[in-house]
């Protein structure tokens, strides 16, 4: 496997493009990618090692306050309220018999705060997932590779993979990548293995980072971050994961290893694997509690709101142990 | 227990409101309320439920085309595209390196589809759960019982109740409620028995009916509608459930069986109980599932999106056996 | 001129497209279209032709009661509060000194509404006006055409055809066509003149007819509709006008007078002769005014907000006598 | 009248919105304030100082790069498209028949651009203009003292009172107030008096710094801004004027001259004297045009889009010369 390799031209890309692909795999019309190695087994298996009963979400709090700061058109999400206490008091309720009532909406970019990506998200020489083109993907939203067909296909075994403790540190640095070798060290250490079907979850401790320094800054696309080399491409296909997530806005590290093409991992692994990837996730908590039992897998449910036609979708994702 | 009774006055509401209150039952600074009775060891014990690695969705598609009619302001979905296949091929992305992709935004109201209430949604008698004032809920959003502290609570057993099942029809009329004996003699017929903790999902079938007759109609609280009568408020009580949730808009039987108060199980169950109601979930192909392999309780996990200060969430349940 | 033609062919458009083209006009960069006739010399004429100092408003309320349905896409203005009276007398703005406020936001389609369609609105056998290509108008917005250049031209002189009056009716019942012979007609009743840069009102009497039977019904784009014949496309070229408006929906009657392509007019007018289209405009109030004082011109300012890259504007029209 | 004075204590504010109060001066049931100074006579003399025809749009470009930074909920315009040049290529609209077209939306805080405050944006002691309660703004909008009935009535002689230039300076810094004084000196340099129902468009030349540094940084509320002293509002009041405007984000001088009541100036003038107010206006080209011509006066047209319950609007003013 590619080891520690630092600098990658499109050629290379599109090398690991053709070398990991799935397309096709599961048939021409698949829209699930990775995902198929979920199978009901992988599923019961997984439920089964709930052994404590305790849960963690790892979702962020979704609010004015999140890591976006304008960048590609992605704001925060707004949240306003249509009916709210001051309308129980006021009057302008006394239309309804006793009952009084609050409501609420929002308004947000669904890749805004902890997401999955769908596999419409990313096209690379003109293609998405399985051979399909951009025009599947107009104002009305996503024909093929939206994130419906995943409403009921997320629940399997989760592995968290705690970087930034296997290199003795609070956090990678800004631009410091995760190379596959990485990845196996965190597993060993942990005491565990990687499944196919599994969804990993990469901790680079960014966003500790950010919770240390007070504030979000560049954190949403800007600024150098610690994220996956495009060396994790040949791991992330040959153990056949279902998907991965990471505490980080990108996923990958930034600067990308090459300048030649943007996000080359989404290239490669999103587009040609069919992987499922999750972006923003809170993983903090989950490690300190992994730290403190030494329990490093367990049940992962992230169910997608099913949005007709949607590219990504908000998720709270719960790891059940 | 109250049985098949057709009529309450507003003194009969109050009166259920303080007989089945849990207000104070686990603290002043209480916001879960009935969801307290998921434990460690309920979470545990249902997860080993799963027995097959079979999940359902519970929730409807959220798009354009969903229930809402504009009733009380709430709007279907509004799904949007920030960029889309158009711009990948246009060259509006030619500022990125060989990388393409495609982005979405969604504007509605908390509760227009699939959701949870949180116990800041509804106030009788000036007052939400726990005693507080609606002065807790401004524009700012809810500073207390927001839906946020059930972030990692909802991972318990489910138990669906098909009401039409028992009834030997295809769905209640609308208007036509479920009193507790039908809960009963659905669990009965269902070989299951209801159990401290667990989320009960009642099915009435109007969402069938809708899917039968072709539109959503009057579904969004214009019409009447099957549903629960206030007479369930204290079987809701007794049986220490979590939470309920159920095929229709709003939960309750429309009309009422008073006029005194609207929805006034919310009002003793949600206000005073301090219970999880869920709404416009998808019982359908569950139903139909439980029928065929007869087992009608399962795994049941549905994490609201920790919107800060909501007062309901979209959700997309799983019931996984 | 073409007069009382029921039915038009796609070729038939074609060749009107070409007559009465005024692309590279004003030359290649363009993007005022026959605005460009509204000189400084007929603005200023026009701002004196004010004698009375009466103002009337053109715009129909921006609400949730609006004309719309939901027809591809468009929704009536949802309007929200920030803040509100209940925030002011609850303590939620206790963070500021003494001053209490209100603040409000709105989501709505540009076009929902009272409106102004850019250049950029219509396509037609690939190309919006001046022989632009589509991919001028991305997710981004439109880079030409927008409405953001007529920012500070919409001040000339207004006229008023009353085509219903002309016919002696109260409205034009839906799908009775305007011919050009009316909008003569109907000057010539007014004792009035059309001349170059002017902005042509005609009133179909849509909007009453909706008013007398209490709602909008399929106002929207979804019924037939009283409107400009095709026919009209050599009359609004030869007159030399700046733009006209309607009060319907969609400007011309519906059905078409041809299947073979929609809003012929739009293709014709809009994008060979690049005339400003205004539709939704409230004329009645105006009728009335005019009808009593026998006064049919008047000065006219309707600004668009200069939203960068907009296709259309919501606007309050201004008639001033 | 007051001058140069410095600081003011709470007392002093109550006592001047005691004597500066317009409440009652035109019946209880009255909306307009001080735009009830512009008569038909007035509009009418207005109209007949345009000499040139010549047009200035005083708003700034409604878009994500507005000065809003998301202090107190504003943030800056969301346009979306709703079909773009994309979908006209992709065959997403060949359901339509030959014609093509693009549609868009936008999401905006009514005041996050160039704007008029309606007299229910403020309250003072717990009132607004004309002795008017909070619960008059519900969630619903406001009931009385909104927007809307401004909509036919903003066009009236405008005037220009240039204040860094009667200094002799680009601009005033950020804390620099302006005096009474100041506006008598900046209508004598202009050789121009103030008169009754004018809207008076004082520069303080914050704009053009804000232009000169590239960019709004704390413009919007946050940093010290150049403004009107509280000492104006008796200025204000006596001269009569129908509104004043300026090219900052909140009117008054910041800090405030007082810490004891946040804008204090709000607080006398739009509450009890009920004067229009505009923000955000983008007076630089203006002035340059002003200084060339000699011309400080013209007709001024700003209408409000009518939105229902609205205590604000986004505008175009046009200044006509």
């Amino acid at each position: 496997m590619e080891k520690k390799r630092l600098s990658f031209t499109i050629g290379d890309v599109r090398d690991m493009a053709r070398r990991f692909s799935n397309w096709g795999r599961w048939g021409n019309e698949d829209e699930l990618g990775t995902v198929n190695f979920i199978t009901p087994e992988k599923t019961r298996a997984a439920a089964q090692r709930v052994r404590q009963g305790k849960v963690l979400s790892l979702a962020i709090d979704f609010d004015k306050n999140g890591p976006q700061s304008g960048f590609a058109g992605r704001m925060n999400p707004i949240h306003y309220m249509m009916q709210d206490g001051g309308d129980v008091v006021s009057g302008a309720q006394d239309w309804i018999p006793v009952l009084r009532y609050t409501d609420d909406a929002i308004i947000m970019p669904l890749q805004c705060a902890t997401q999955w990506d769908s596999l419409a998200h990313i096209f690379f020489d003109g293609k998405m997932y399985n051979d399909r083109k951009p025009n599947l993907v107009s104002s009305n939203g996503a024909e093929k590779n939206s994130i419906v067909p995943l409403r009921d296909k997320i629940a399997t075994r989760g592995v968290l993979l705690d970087v930034p403790k296997l290199k003795g540190k609070d956090w990678l640095e800004p631009g410091e990548a995760v190379y596959p070798e990485d990845l196996d060290g965190a597993a060993a250490m942990a005491k565990t293995s990687i499944e196919r079907g599994d969804i990993v979850l990469v901790r680079t401790g960014q966003m500790a980072m950010c919770r240390k320094r007070g504030g979000w800054g560049d954190y949403a696309g800007t600024g150098d971050a610690p994220g996956l080399s495009l060396a994790c491409a040949e791991w992330i296909y040959r153990k056949e994961i279902a998907g991965f997530a990471t505490d980080t806005w990108g996923t990958e590290v930034l600067p990308n290893g090459t300048t030649e093409v943007f996000q080359p991992l989404h290239c490669v692994s999103l587009v040609h694997t069919g992987i499922l990837i999750g972006e923003i996730f809170d993983l903090d908590a989950l490690a300190a509690d992994c730290a403190r039992d030494g329990v490093y897998d367990f049940f992962f449910s992230a169910p997608p709101l099913p949005i007709t036609g949607a590219v990504g979708s908000p998720i709270n994702p719960q790891a059940i142990k």
